[in-house]
């Protein structure tokens, strides 16, 4: 029997993107750069960590933005701190896919990068069917979105290499079970890196950015060096 | 020239989609059944919407909702108020089409419901795309995603028939330009019906009750009365 034909193409789409993320992932690995996929509902404060980011490691790494929106606003904000900063402009597509972070790439001088921070679509389907050839998946959920998101969203929990729960000033002002939120994350990605804070108060981030000193010294250690966090999709 | 294939597959789906939503809007107006959908970020509020609208609206007119979701959890909480409730497994697809309602609808009474409810899956993209053959398009922003939301996912704010803008109790702690997000709304939809509310503290969900018995009753006086709101993707 023949396989239906609706499975073929997905599987022609995905193994094209599969290629092309190999791709990304070989041009940044040439030049010794980390790079970490941001994925999120809108609103989640995907942008909120990028600015936090920038401010704390601008001065001691090289860092870049990546942006996939059909607006600049974010690339703007980002730019006001003076690091490299491409829209990739998704015209309205869910999504970044691989092929989107190729074309972005020669708009960026990878060998003077050492840190590249990609913001995906808002967006918490979507997204994690598609690798980017990033070497980390980053996600971020928010206390106001509401503790039961790992059960409704699995795939992008499962996904994840590293979890941020923001807002986590919001918990004095809103029902929140961090434990059902924690078990059903535990559930889909057993031991998933697990940072809680909040990009407003900049409570928790300095274990987040611990975290990302820590990749990037792993990645100028050279490939002999295992990463810590690989894609696992 | 030919049109590119992608374009014509594409175009292929959404006329299909387009005949089965003009059948299910065909079987909702031989029942006389007036039906919404409502679409939103993840965690903005579609649940706690419909949580709050049965709980008003449940002793003077027969409600019923679909729910597009990969676990019963919400339809566990509407089921809880005594209405019939049907879960559409979308098996992790980001948003609902015409044909997965046409598959819940022998589920339903419909000579035995005036109101229907359907919950979209949480995504701010996708679902603008399909039109379910519903007959207003309800979308909910939240004051935590935060104003810029209209600017960001245009395809949505333009397509819908009502806008509520939800948890507006977060206002008080939370910077959120009111005017900013109007502002973004109106350009992509001019003179949306907007209604502010917090489904936490109740405050504003009147107008919104309102408004929906306004619909059913109109509904109710036949095809002769003019529906407010036709459903316009």
């Amino acid at each position: 029997m023949t396989r239906p034909r609706k499975v073929e193409v997905q599987e022609q789409i995905m193994s094209a993107n599969d290629a092309l993320a190999a791709d990304v992932r070989a041009r940044l690995d040439a030049a010794g750069v980390f790079a970490i996929n941001l994925m999120a509902s809108p609103g989640a404060g995907k942008t909120s960590l990028i600015l936090r980011t920038v401010e704390a490691l601008k001065d001691e790494m090289r860092l870049a933005a990546v942006d996939g929106d059909v607006v600049p606003v974010d690339v703007e904000k980002i730019a006001v701190h003076g690091i490299p900063v491409e829209l990739i402009n998704t015209g309205g597509n869910c999504h970044l896919d691989a092929n989107m972070v190729i074309s972005a790439l020669p708009r960026l001088d990878l060998e003077a990068i050492d840190l590249l921070l990609v913001e995906n679509v808002g967006n918490l389907i979507c997204p994690a069917s598609f690798k980017l050839g990033t070497h980390a998946n980053i996600v971020i959920a928010s206390v106001p979105e509401g503790d039961d998101k790992p059960y409704k969203y699995p795939a992008m929990f499962r996904g994840a290499d590293v979890l941020l729960l923001n807002k986590i000033d919001y918990l004095a002002v809103q029902e929140f079970d961090v434990e059902y939120f924690r078990r059903g994350v535990e559930a889909l990605n057993e031991g998933l890196t697990f940072f809680p804070v909040s990009c407003r108060t900049g409570e928790g981030l300095e274990a987040w950015y611990n975290w990302l000193r820590e990749q990037v010294r792993r990645k100028k250690a050279g490939p002999a060096a295992t990463l810590q966090a690989t894609e696992r999709r």
